[in-house]
């Protein structure tokens, strides 16, 4: 950590900052140039910020050097985890390059068994499906709740797939939990701390969504809280942030991969059917992901899109899964990734 | 609701549009441009929303027109509306300027107290202060709790102040509830949809602060989820949305004051402290919130920022406190307003 | 400036950042942590900045500490400026409030001078109004050019009224030099270096607009550039900020004026016209500029907004007129400002 | 086009819509809904645009249906264009991947043959390099100005490299086109109309980088600039576009090139470089460009990154290069494209 001397400021206000970080066992190097001074700070960073130093007069501002996130940083942890999700133990990692697929919202028992058997022709090992839906009206299907659980584990039974769903309530965690096989955290809960923290204590493997509008550091710090308690199966998932930008839904950053990858072990997926919104871009997207680095990737898939109650814009049909599936073929393994396959119990 | 058909859009695409919206029991009214042919639908919007007419062959676009909110609109509820807070009953509305003020976290009773105090000297008339605090790192100082909240009621019984209060999780709404006035929604639980309902439901006054990135309409949508509860008694609180500018914590959308009064009949107040993030900037916001429309502001006081567990580089202390009173007490009148005074039971 | 190793850095990494410092005439403070070691650089900061230290093996970050901008910065120069407009010296500084007023776009001699009468009339002292005009298509209206700057010269000369208009290109620099008292640039050429150097040459006031992505800092930084070659008659003007928010045309940053007020000596003054994009916005939007402090606001007037060439809906009729000047009357005594009114020659 | 009347809007309001579209020369269609009123135009945009719609009492929005351009626009031109630079006539367009390589800016004639020999080994088959640098900070490296460009010439006449180079000037437009292949236009002049029209006029091919706050729809606009001119050899390039996300310098937005190739018959490459400013990420961000449908990229490279003149950290060396060659054998045959060569006189 940094403190850096507004320009004008004393000798007593400079000391008095040394003071207060000697007091609480760190050490403090100064370095007085013309016009300003600065002091380092060495020793034990948490400490260092309950001590309010940026209120200190004369000082201009508090430069933090290290990160804020431990558990889930690379800086102690160097190899990529693999997060395996299901009985049948299917790996999201660095070795393997996983495909995610499924209807946006479970309508149907029907529907989602044939939205499952399209995801699995084109390759997909997990399923995704959303029992619980959060949106922004009021006035929007809401999700069938329970009954939508029990439709994909009735699927999972079917198809062998395990299930990818998402929990929206601190209330609703041990029941999701009960039926799902991976949790899924929402991006407008990205920053819910309870639910992440509920999620943690539940301790079955985590999609932790990146919020609309939080940086990566942000991103890291709300899976720390996950971890913090004591579950470290989660996988970033990218899925665009909101800019000016009006031609997508929103705007997906891709270099948050490598970012991402560069700042924690964790695997991080791509879902590029949310980002852009529209279906056209589904396939071109996830080649982007693919050859950027990522681990994975989560789409939409639906039968009948023209009659889906959720998102049926962006879901992709079955020509646009067959040329999916040509893409993870043949792109993932010049990434050094084969497609993910189940490890079996 | 238009329907934009694309360029090539077939005689037999436009057909399948009207024949589905008729079916539906709508009216389409057909413009056929020289390149384009637009629909013009008359009738039940909610119903249109689930016709999936954006997913039909042909069809290029499809433009909302009218807002997507009804309870919280001004459309049918052209008078601006009242929120009363407190056995005392403050007044948030049209016709006055409200204070609230207090520590941005609890900390102690002493603490607290004289926050309160400085608060009254100011000319407050609800007290703010968290019990429940959500941070960005599981490793910062999170609130007090439950004895928090009994510090905030103490307090209140001191001063004579209603609590204005955060809550954070749907399982501790009754909880906060039992203890405060007022309860908040903070803008990391602005899209929270079952915490909205949950303080919908349980029929005290809410402050709903605005998302970080959430639009004026999503905002209000948000109240929606409140009020379709049957609790009309919300306050909008506008906090700063998040934009590329590093110089302030968020960047203060002033202009969101007099759209949503335009849109909605709800009372809005200003951030200045969270927005800013910079104590030398509160006074200059508060001041321009006033001139602008608002219907109160909501500020961080500290008898001690140096040693304020929680953002005390933006804490007014007593100096700033005077020009605050002062900037009310002037700057009110000229908005037609007077200073909001508990009316009594 | 501060070097941030990197984790691993070596000792011999370490010393080459500090042998390349001192080799410059710098010194460097040495402060290793147990995971890290920052170096505190004090010395010539923009020699600095040629010697590449995030190039080097091992450096993880470089922090600037100090501001870049220097004829521009409150650092050396305290005291607020004033800028003085035209032969009858008209103030924009520390102790006026300056209304401009004008057309958008010159369109005839007597709509220019219809709206100079309705500008006048509210107050104003400084008529702005286009002859060249960037707009994002070819196609649209692009300014009467040299025929609009003699309109608005035989308006000057009608009432009295200093004349601000804009400037696009560096061939034409000279051209609106000879004819207007004070030179615009736009949003879209706020880092048009050249124009920039060209406009600092010419040595009339200059009214900078930020650029509508730029932060505080490079505004600043481009106002340096006019500054840098003699002129340092620059007033500074906020026009609102690209977001995501879509109900206005820009975001207007409300706290740049504080901000700005802080980090520079130069006057800054609002548009509300075009940064809301909305007539029923000019006035509260004007209310809130003025009593955040603001030296001035510029705003759009035309007598017949409905055929108006150029933003029509936003421009102010007779009656908002009325309430601007109120408005001004009212807020600025209580900002310490008395309208500003022309010193005479 | 499409007018939206105001909730309350009368017949008089209406019909004097009608009244204004019809005499106009174009057709207005009436669709009469419960709550609002819409109104279809058919006939010519462009007139209507100049009709002031907005301004009529009663209407609350006009919703434009088009796109605002017409030569760049794939609606009329539904083949993908390609683009020949120099007198080799190197490609830029659908059937191949163009690799653009060079020194951000020009430092000596060593320097930028070194570069240029890194980038031909890579597989460049255009030299890119700044003679004119547009700088934030005055006091930056500003570029060699004719020097460079003559450097640029010398460089390609031993390597056989045609040469890409920023104009930022009107009045450098005829010197710089006299010694480059290909003109840049850079993102700070996205806007800059008159430099367009210059380029547009000159008849060179021109790269035309994305403004860092430009919706792709401003971007097309903008070569529709140059295109009305009568220039249609415009290559677009995404670089990435400003937004809160800190780790990287500029957020590219990868999604834009199959929406801009959906939207116009332009070629369309990316900025690896500039977008992430680091040079971890080029090779990875470049990989997701040919995998997304890029036309092709353009990089930084330096035969000694620690001590370029700008722009050093995000400098490819010859590891990378050789990662970069790499990923364009194997990725770009895979998106149905072959490397550039060039196709001789």
């Amino acid at each position: 950590m940094v403190i850096v001397m507004a320009p004008g400021a004393t000798d007593a206000q400079i000391d008095a900052v040394i003071t207060r970080v000697t007091t609480a066992g760190g050490e403090a190097f100064v370095s007085r140039g013309d016009t300003r001074t600065i002091v380092g700070l060495v020793g034990d960073v948490d400490k260092f910020h309950g001590l309010n130093l940026r209120t200190l007069p004369g000082v201009a501002e508090v430069v933090r050097i290290s990160t804020p996130f431990k558990l889930v940083s690379r800086q102690h942890h160097p190899d990529m985890s693999t997060v395996y999700v299901g009985e049948t133990r299917v790996p999201i990692g660095p070795d393997t390059f996983t495909l995610i697929a499924g209807p946006c919202a479970v309508e149907t028992p029907e529907q989602t068994l044939e939205a499952a058997q399209m995801a699995l022709a084109a390759g997909a090992t997990l399923l995704r499906g959303g029992a619980f839906k959060p949106r922004s009206s009021p006035y929007a299907f809401q999700g069938l709740g329970e009954r939508g659980l029990q439709i994909l584990a009735d699927v999972r039974a079917e198809t062998g797939l395990p299930v990818v769903t998402e929990v929206v309530d601190v209330a609703d965690v041990e029941l999701v939990a009960s039926y799902a096989d991976m949790l899924q955290i929402g991006t407008r809960n990205a920053q819910n701390f309870t639910l992440l923290q509920a999620v943690g204590d539940i301790g079955k493997p985590v999609m932790l969504k990146r919020g609309m509008s939080s940086t990566i550091e942000e991103w890291l710090m709300a899976a720390e809280y996950i971890a913090q308690r004591g579950n470290l199966d989660i996988v970033l998932c990218e899925r665009g942030i909101r800019t000016f930008e009006k031609a997508t839904r929103n705007t997906l950053d891709i270099a948050a991969v490598p970012v991402a990858h560069d700042l924690s072990h964790l695997p991080i997926v791509v879902d590029p059917s949310h980002s852009g919104g529209r279906r056209d871009l589904v396939v071109p997207l996830s080649r982007a992901a693919i050859a950027v680095g990522a681990d994975g990737i989560i789409v939409d898939v639906h039968p009948h899109p023209e009659s889906a109650l959720c998102d049926g814009p962006q879901a992709l049909v079955d020509s646009d899964l067959r040329a999916l599936a040509t893409a993870v073929r043949q792109l993932a393994p010049l990434s050094d990734r084969r497609p993910a396959a189940p490890l079996g119990r």
